[in-house]
């Protein structure tokens, strides 16, 4: 087993709101982070692909590569937004880290053709910590 | 020189814009970071204050009051806020990271009675800091 | 698999020791770390969850509540102690981080009621970690 | 202005307790720092020389003396121990971060003969910090 | 599952190079990692052990013991070393740090008596890190 | 006092050697730093500029426009390089991080026309810290 991670950073805006529950109830569930005007984190990503390495460049998968594959698809869509009013593959969902989380993977997914994605994490903040590993519905 | 150091965290958005520029303007001056519905960060703060020890506590302010003082008149007003926004004291301020230091600096400068403040600094991100010691305009 | 992670702090002494061993014993296996007086570090605990997230609210385990599960089960327990003589399930244990980390697994399983426990990860110094996964006697 | 920091690291327990108060008194003051059998932190030292860089060398001071004077006068003193019961040059003193500092300056300022000691900054925690650079009494 | 877990650093230059293609081609494949004089890297090196707790010590493995072998073993040979020039067990390999990880996992392996070694982790910055648990060719 | 601060990254080789002194006296001063075929760390280079805020803009200097001055000015002369063999301006010096610090300061000073450059902090590694502010010789 041999992983290779590569990690970006994001900053980003967001309000965890649920738009099918009341304005209550969306206050009980997300507290502070229903603010209607929203707020924001610094993002880290972490994307994890597993392979073996290329015995003719001794790498699993090229971190240049990986590095633009990932800012192509993901940071140039979410970095300085709005995650619920300007990321279109989040239309409608709830920005919370999972749900970025499982987005991510299935845009990137495809995008690796060397080696295979093996894991996204996402630190919302140093506290606050997401792994999805594929697989689920 | 005697220096204790509070560090504390806040999660916030807000929109770099003067209201007196044109949208161009706005846009070549602030480029991604005048995003119409804003970005965040996790900032981090940290509270200076210089003083002499008090024979008594081997103190020069309890850090629990300190972070108490900060919490209050500080991070209550913009943890999970819009700066732009949901912020009294910002109100037709451009929310730089240098407005900021310079709007906590006032108000916090009065509520600290032991010793006295000598700095605040602000990381808007890792790669991005502010500090601010008083004095100027 | 979806994993959500809470990262928390405690500050506390400990001696290692095993009273059932000579202090010469002791004093050969644990070296500094036997001190009779104690040491202390700011251990770091990472709590992971293993679950789906929920279609309503689109997380795992809603953080906060997991902050204080971990809070008072375990921060409130140990934190500001003296691991060997302050805390009840620690009492005749020999505070290793890798025993910990059991007696924090025992404690917090069968609090976690939303998904279910994953890891606990101790930081015992930046360059000193244990990770438990359940298991094992 | 030319400085030069070296950063190292000791873990040690501690009581924050002033002999000449009450029980009470003391726990108003101090709180859970006031626990009778201590706590305990993983302290980050720095310690800054000020200097010119010698033509020879193009060193303000060798790091590597540097850190066996740091390790010598302070480390070896106060790793691994008690701060209140194990550190002659603490004995009767109460260990806040404040004392340590200055106690520290003590010790430190007459071994550094390439350079002139400049500062003390000592974390007690990532989020509690303080500096001395000497002076006051 | 126990898993306990040291990190060290270690500081080392490196070119990446694969003395069988053009110049051309390394040039194209490695970019400025190719530069002939090399560039180098501050290392962070983590190693995990798993196993279960001697109920004598509470301990997986002593972390001083691993460190000790771990420095012996791996460290001793590539710090402060150019990984293509100075290191015998790197000769006429392509040093990215897929390779680095194998090599380490090869010469550890059979050093660990206590536990089993788990998985080789190497930082070659904060943003580039690969993650070896042995297996494969 | 408003500081604002960019901070930014560079990997690179160097082989601390006076040319001037013996073999056996290079050796004496520098130790392993001396290895004739270098060795190698991941700088963190941090530079600070005083000013006041620009009522227009809010902001002491344009952090993309600092970070694309010390890019070009810095960054590329250095990152992934061999301080001895490659950088022009480090030819025949010894390149410790106290001439790093003070040659980088030379060449950005010049190039600071918003605000005045006030520090250079270079990061050897997280151990090892290089503070200038200009003057001196």
């Amino acid at each position: 087993m041999l992983l290779v991670t590569k990690r970006l950073h994001f900053s980003a805006s967001h309000r965890l709101h649920n738009a099918e529950l009341s304005d209550q109830e969306n206050k009980d569930i997300y507290g502070k982070c229903n603010n209607p005007n929203g707020h924001g984190h610094n993002y880290i990503l972490e994307v994890t692909v597993a392979g073996k390495e290329d015995p003719k460049t001794g790498m699993v998968i090229d971190l240049k590569l990986l590095k633009e594959i990932i800012q192509k698809t993901l940071i140039d869509q979410v970095d300085h937004s709005h995650l619920n009013l300007d990321v279109s593959f989040l239309k409608n969902k709830i920005p919370t880290t999972e749900v970025l989380a499982k987005e991510f993977w299935k845009l990137l997914e495809k995008k690796i053709k060397t080696g295979k994605l093996y894991e996204i994490k996402i630190f919302e903040s140093q506290n606050n910590v997401v792994i999805y590993r594929g697989g689920g519905k």
